[in-house]
């Protein structure tokens, strides 16, 4: 769906103009997955049998207000999202993940959010990160990154350590790694650091930026599962590939770090 | 360090105020946790090279805070804690986790939790976990179990299903569980259920006792792992067992049901 194309100059204004454009709809479309979240139990009986899905209809509702929100302000703007596909735009297209860990979200867990980021048709220029249950929004341009919840903002700051060995690993699911021989050189890395989290989705990737993670693996991410991430982490001084080190912002197997010696280290042994 | 003894006899307006005691103590030794969330990277250096563990910190302030409280209300009963051991007492004991999921919480997520139970001998008769960074408490006698998040409480209730495959099972880590055969049964009860999700600690239990999952299942758990978890899953309407299908009080193998059909069934692929 999404392909690279020209560039499209932005100006340092329009930049943050979009960054706070970016912040303030994926809270209004985040907050309102809320009301079908920790539900399914209740309404899966209502339908007359009809099984009803409770992370689609939220999903569905998250996008369209992103959808409607840059129709008003942005009407030449693109939108790819993965409810409603792909709108063509002037060559800025918003990309979204009304709800990244739909697993998390459908077992009543908290490591999922809402990810909204704008491409320029090479690399995503701005990106927000929100979790609604936990009112946490983290949000970056590539040069700079920032947490708030409520009154509080904090710029982000990767950790910077020189070896493998202290490192700490988050990983969704190894499992979802796709094909055997890219799981065995996860394997080779996981043994290579201190200690290995599994679970967490998006949210693992806003602990490393915060610097309480220093690396972020996963496999078979789609762009919309990783463009929103990518200013943010870059913009807290870490890096984000993709296993062969180029850009990540067409997903596939992706490969995070808070610093350049263990982003260094660690593609050395997902490329053995 | 905790061995079954004479069932001590308890009166239900004692059941009551002691359930009351856990959750006003569980609130606040839990907070006392906060101080040190997310520190990790601002204070490992002050020591002049000395590193110090944020997590341990934690620990045992929010366990000093604890048997202060029991010393002051219940001073005959006996305090078991993972940082300062057991005290003996009349026979009723205080089981406290401070921080259940350390490698959560030093990795600044949010799957963890204060646990603390009353165990009487032979089983938890009270038990309360509370998250402190969302502020969400869940407690329980056995018979009835209830969530607490701001001026709201809902009784909690397990969800009720019959077949196995259709189960959403939760697990911290299967490569925690102790001995090869036993992952191997872990192996085949993840491959016999509809979703498996990782990482969690307390909090998967938390929500298998709202009903969004299925199947709790962990290996090699302390007593105070898991003792605070059985009153409020069993008040929920769920089963709590290890993986012979006896007391799950003194940790283990420990398997977790939202109902008894899910729960036989699981548990005959663990005994395999």
């Amino acid at each position: 769906m999404l392909v690279m194309g020209d560039k499209f100059a932005v100006s340092e204004p329009e930049r943050a103009a979009f960054l706070a454009f970016a912040c303030e709809v994926a809270v209004e479309a985040g907050s309102r997955t809320l009301q079908w979240f920790r539900t399914a139990m209740h309404v899966e009986n209502k339908l007359d049998g009809k099984k009803f899905d409770p992370v689609t209809a939220a999903d569905r509702a998250a996008e369209a207000v992103v959808r409607e929100r840059v129709q008003q302000r942005f009407p030449t703007h693109g939108v790819l999202g993965e409810e409603f596909g792909a709108t063509a735009g002037c060559g800025l297209t918003w990309v979204i993940d009304p709800i990244d860990g739909t697993r998390a979200f459908m077992s009543g867990m908290v490591h999922w959010g809402l990810l909204l980021a704008l491409f320029d048709g090479e690399e995503p220029i701005v990106g927000v990160m929100y979790q609604p249950f936990t009112q946490e929004l983290w949000y970056g341009d590539g040069r700079s990154a920032f947490y708030r919840r409520g009154e509080v903002v904090q710029p982000l700051r990767t950790r910077q350590i020189q070896n493998l060995g202290d490192a700490v690993l988050g990983v969704t699911n190894p499992k979802l790694i796709p094909d055997e021989i890219h799981r065995r050189r996860y394997e080779d890395l996981e043994k290579s650091v201190r200690l290995a989290r599994y679970g967490g989705d998006c949210y693992l990737y806003g602990v490393l930026a915060m610097g309480f993670l220093d690396i972020g693996v996963d496999g078979g991410l789609q762009p919309y599962d990783i463009q929103a991430l990518i200013p943010i982490i870059c913009g807290a001084g870490g890096l984000v590939t993709n296993w062969d080190g180029g850009s990540a912002a067409f997903g596939g197997n992706i490969l995070a770090s808070g610093c350049v010696a263990i982003h260094e280290a660690a593609l050395r042994l997902l490329q053995a």
